[in-house]
């Protein structure tokens, strides 16, 4: 990832130059807005893909520019995955929630949300993740016969569900409160089941070859305690610490590039336009969303 | 906790003389034994405390000496709780589990097994963890829900039991194979949903003054990768890394001790002898646990 990103500004300016070049309107915008971002292009592109009047070199070459990749599907739209922890849609996640599907909706985007509690998702790995026999029925290994169960379509049926949405998404955003430094435990479930060896990774296809590279991951979550807990000088430390295992050891290890988390720390004891505010920033932000580059996501970024 | 630390060897040498002083035989080893550890002390204490003929004010000299608290109860053993999540039990996690029961209850202990997943245990918090009217239904906030419940003695009776467990435990040793850097889903379930504030912290009762000081906890875990990949310069960086949401945002907050965590690398890939080696070192650790110091839980022992 961090060796393709110094390009990736140029890679852009490349995209946009060359589909200025070979495509014209109808259906496109870029010629009526000399200042199209890079979000335009991809749009634009997409609609290039279908024209056979575009050589296939041509369609290669913009595919290679776009650094971030695009979703050629029907509708050319970019697609989302939300996956969502919280128990009560009125909280403030329950809102950020709501607020991200309207606002990527929007865009164009196509988003899909699977809202955990409220399909009671189960976290517990266990021999009900695998249909029919086991692959080694003496001795129960969950990551041996998840591996072998996907290999063979054998998962049981809400894992395989859950695959294909991440599958087909270029973003996937977890939005959940903070509990013990780390995802809520139907969170860190979902995780456990869905990112199986040979969907998510297969050693040694981990990190930059990680099996769901291409692909984005956003952590989005609120805290209890506020900005100054969570600081250098902060009794519970800096904020990046406890990012490390959920975004190298699992987002990162996958292949994921990660865009940066969006924290709003302590809603419950912030006053009602403060949390309005909370909501507006993750608007604002989303809307720029597909300009944002992943960080660097290695030991500096986090401790140093 | 790194307060009082430096002054236990000599608060330790005072309990020894103390207790040396006062006790006599029978039912004592310590004048049997010149070279008496700190447990036999702490065992002899306990005999003390039944004795008429000792004062009280002697005996409260006594438990202050002992820097690491005693259990007092009706036979004056150290009480252990394992927490357990595997779902074989002829894994090696099933085996290292085994083993401490097997070592601990040699040594007089008392030992409890909480095995997450044989129990089935939930680990979604919901509002099914509160009985009866909730505190503010309109509107469903998890942390103030179980709060409230549990001042009112209204959770769930599978909470109330695990922390009927946690509370009369001297160490809880958390038993697990590493998934995706953490604890599997169910074990953070536990935590979750037994922890509540009230019983494990209650702001501004946390780290230093948590509820739960004067317990220790000992995270013993297998991983998948091996020490290679968990080194300062491996994939997966410096294995404490991970250790910092686990030991300082959960078990340090709380207030317990944490003794040092005891990793099994990549037992998966490993000759039966090495995997045999793994189980005896864990015992022999065990066999002294309760003479060792808890380390210093700050930013500097996982990232310097």
């Amino acid at each position: 990832m961090s060796s393709t990103r110094p390009a990736r500004r140029s890679y852009q300016a490349a995209g946009l130059s060359a589909a200025r070049a070979c495509c014209s309107p109808p259906g496109c915008s870029l010629h009526a807005e000399p200042s199209s971002s890079i979000r335009d292009v991809q749009f634009c592109t997409v609609s290039i893909m279908k024209r056979k009047d575009v050589s296939l070199a041509t369609k290669m070459a913009l595919i290679h520019a776009m650094a971030v990749p695009i979703t050629i599907d029907g509708c050319g739209r970019k697609k989302v995955l939300i996956v969502y922890a919280h128990q009560e849609p009125k909280s403030l996640n329950g809102s950020l929630k709501t607020a991200a599907v309207k606002e990527l909706t929007k865009q164009g985007c196509s988003v899909t949300v699977s809202d955990l509690y409220g399909m009671q998702f189960e976290p517990r790995a266990t021999r009900k993740d695998i249909t029919g026999d086991l692959h080694n029925p003496e001795q129960f290994n969950y990551g041996v016969e998840s591996w072998e169960a996907y290999k063979n379509g054998r998962l049981s049926e809400d894992l395989i569900e859950e695959q294909r949405k991440v599958e087909e998404a270029d973003l996937v955003i977890f939005q959940f409160p903070l509990y013990w430094f780390s995802m809520p435990a139907i969170m860190k479930g979902w995780l456990d089941r869905v990112f199986v060896q040979g969907f998510a990774h297969n050693f040694p296809q981990c990190y930059e070859s990680g099996l769901l590279k291409n692909k984005l991951a956003l952590l989005s979550f609120t805290t209890g305690g506020d900005q100054g807990m969570y600081s250098d000088d902060g009794v519970s430390g800096n904020i990046r610490y406890l990012l490390w295992p959920m975004q190298h050891g699992i987002m990162h290890f996958c292949g994921l590039s990660i865009l940066a988390p969006h924290i709003c720390f302590a809603p419950e004891y912030a006053p009602e336009e403060e949390r309005a505010q909370m909501l507006t920033s993750w608007v604002e932000r989303l809307k720029t969303i597909w300009e944002e580059e992943p960080i660097d996501c290695t030991p500096e970024w986090y401790y140093k």
